[in-house]
C-alpha cells in the first residue's frame, strides 16, 4: 500500500522544559490518520532559528510528503518558525498581501471590540512576513494566519501554537486539501482486552498471527489486576479495499481469540 | 552559562497514529529540566530499526551529553529498541548476565504469585540482550531493565515505555547518576498573568526588558475574557549563582510592571 507521510514538527520551549505537555502533535497526528495520512516522526525543537531550519530540513531530506509545523507565529521575538522554513527552503521573506489583508482586518476587528489599537506596528507586520510564494491559511479565531508553501513534491505547513488557533485552521483550511491529494488506503482498527498471559507468552502467536494475516499487531500490557497480566491487543489493517482491510483483522482476532482459548481467562473485543 | 544537553527519543507507533498521548515524554523533560538539564530536542519515531537507528545517530552527531529512549524494550517483533541503538553504536548485541539474572529473578516472582510460568523462553532472553558493553538499570515495577550505554563522553539511556516502569528506573536509578554528573545552572523562574494587552504590544517592551536584565521571557497567550487579551508571561534566567538568577528575574518582572502600569488592567505574579 502506498502511503501519504507526515511529519510534524512543534516548536516551542515550553514543551522541552515540561511546561506544557504537547497535545497539539496528539491532536494532529490523530487527525492526519483519520483522514488516511502516515505520521512517520514527530519533531520537537526550541525557538532557535537553527534548530527549527535543520529540523524542516531534515524533514525534507527523509522525502516526507507534508510537513507540518506548529508554534512560533506570532509576534514576539521568539516566533521564529517562517524564518526558520524560509531558512531551510533557501527562500526570502516577504510582505504578502494576503496575509496583511487579513491580520488587518482582525485587529480592526478586535478594536471595535474594544481589546486594542488596531495600528499595523512592526511586531504585527512580522506575523504577514512569509517566506517567498507562501499561501496565508485564514485563522478564524485568532490573527496569525497559517502558511502554506509547496516545495517540489511536498508541502509544508506552518500553524499556529495556541490549540483553538492551530484546530480551526487545521480543519477548515488544510484538512479538505489534504483530502483532495491523499493516497487512499483504508485503515482497519479492532482491539482485544486480554487477562491472565503474560506479553512475552503471548508473543510468539503475534509473530505468527500478523505474518498469516498480513496485519500489524501490537500488544499494550496494562499492568497486572489479581496478580493477572493484562494486556491490550491493537490489530491493523492497511489495504486499499476496505472490506479486505476489515476481514483481516476480523481473522486475526479470531484466530488470537481460538489459539488462546483455555489460556487466556477473559478475550473481550472493543 | 555551559549545560548539560539532553534530548528525548519517544519510541512507538501508538505515539504517531493518535492513540496515545506522549506524556512519557512531557515527564521526563520536566523531571530533567528540574534536575538541572537542558532538553534541546523530542523526537518521536516508530517501531522500526532504521527510524530507531537513525534518530539515535542524528542525536549523536548533535553533540547532546545524553539521549534518553523510551519505549520499545518488551519482548515482542516490533520491540526493535535495543537492536536500533546497537545499529546506531556500532555494538553488537549479546546476552548479558546481570540483565539475565534480573529478569530471571523477577518472573520467578510472578511464578509465585501465579501470574505464569517463569521458563526463560526466547521472547524472554530478547528482554536481556543488550548492546555489549550495556549496564542493565534495575526495573522495580516490570520486567524488561532500561540500560545505560557509555558512548564516547555521552551516555545513550533506554527505558520501557510503559509509563509506571519508565519513571521508577528514572527516578530510582538513573536521577542519582544525571545529578553526579551535571553541569549545574541555577534556574529561576516566575510566571506573571496580564489582562488588557494584546501580544503584539507587548513584543516591543518585551524585547526591551530581556535584554536590559539578560532573562527569557516568553509571552503565552490564553485567549480573551469579555473582549480583554489575556496573556500569561514566563521570565526565566540561567545563572550559576542562584541568588543572581533570581535577582533578574525579579528585576525584569518589576520592569515589566512598571511599564505596564496604566496599560495593562491587571499584573499578578503567580
Amino acid at each position: 500500500v502506498e502511503l501519504t507521510v507526515f511529519e510534524i514538527i512543534s516548536i516551542g520551549n515550553e514543551l522541552l522544559n515540561g511546561r506544557t505537555l504537547n497535545t497539539n502533535a496528539h491532536w494532529l497526528s490523530s487527525r492526519i490518520t483519520s483522514l488516511g495520512g502516515f505520521v512517520r516522526r514527530i519533531t520537537v525543537v526550541r525557538d532557535e532559528l537553527e534548530e527549527i531550519s535543520s529540523a524542516v530540513k531534515e524533514a525534507l531530506n527523509r522525502g516526507s510528503d507534508w510537513i507540518i509545523t506548529s508554534g512560533g507565529l506570532g509576534p514576539t521575538f521568539d516566533d521564529l518558525t517562517l524564518e526558520g522554513v524560509a531558512k531551510a527552503l533557501g527562500l526570502e521573506l516577504e510582505l504578502n498581501e494576503e496575509a496583511l489583508k487579513m491580520i488587518a482586518e482582525r485587529y480592526r476587528e478586535m478594536e471595535r471590540e474594544g481589546a486594542l489599537k488596531a495600528e499595523l506596528t512592526p511586531h504585527r507586520l512580522k506575523m504577514a512576513t512569509l517566506p517567498r510564494g507562501s499561501s496565508p491559511l485564514r485563522n478564524p479565531v485568532g490573527t496569525a494566519p497559517g502558511v502554506l508553501i509547496r516545495v517540489n513534491g511536498s508541502y509544508v505547513v506552518c500553524l499556529p501554537g495556541v490549540p483553538s488557533e492551530m484546530k480551526a485552521i487545521f480543519d477548515e483550511e488544510l484538512a479538505p486539501l489534504i483530502e483532495s491529494k491523499i493516497k487512499r488506503a483504508f485503515r482497519a482498527f479492532r482491539r482485544a482486552r486480554l487477562v491472565g498471559v503474560a506479553e512475552s507468552d503471548l508473543a510468539p502467536l503475534i509473530d505468527e498471527v500478523r505474518k498469516r494475516f498480513g496485519v500489524y499487531i501490537k500488544s499494550h500490557p496494562v499492568g497486572r489486576y489479581e496478580g493477572k497480566c493484562r494486556l491490550e491487543l491493537d490489530v491493523y489493517a492497511h489495504r486499499p479495499d476496505e472490506e479486505e482491510a476489515r476481514r483481516l483483522v476480523d481473522g486475526a482476532l479470531e484466530a488470537l481469540k481460538e489459539a488462546l482459548s483455555g489460556k487466556a481467562e477473559r478475550f473481550e473485543l472493543e
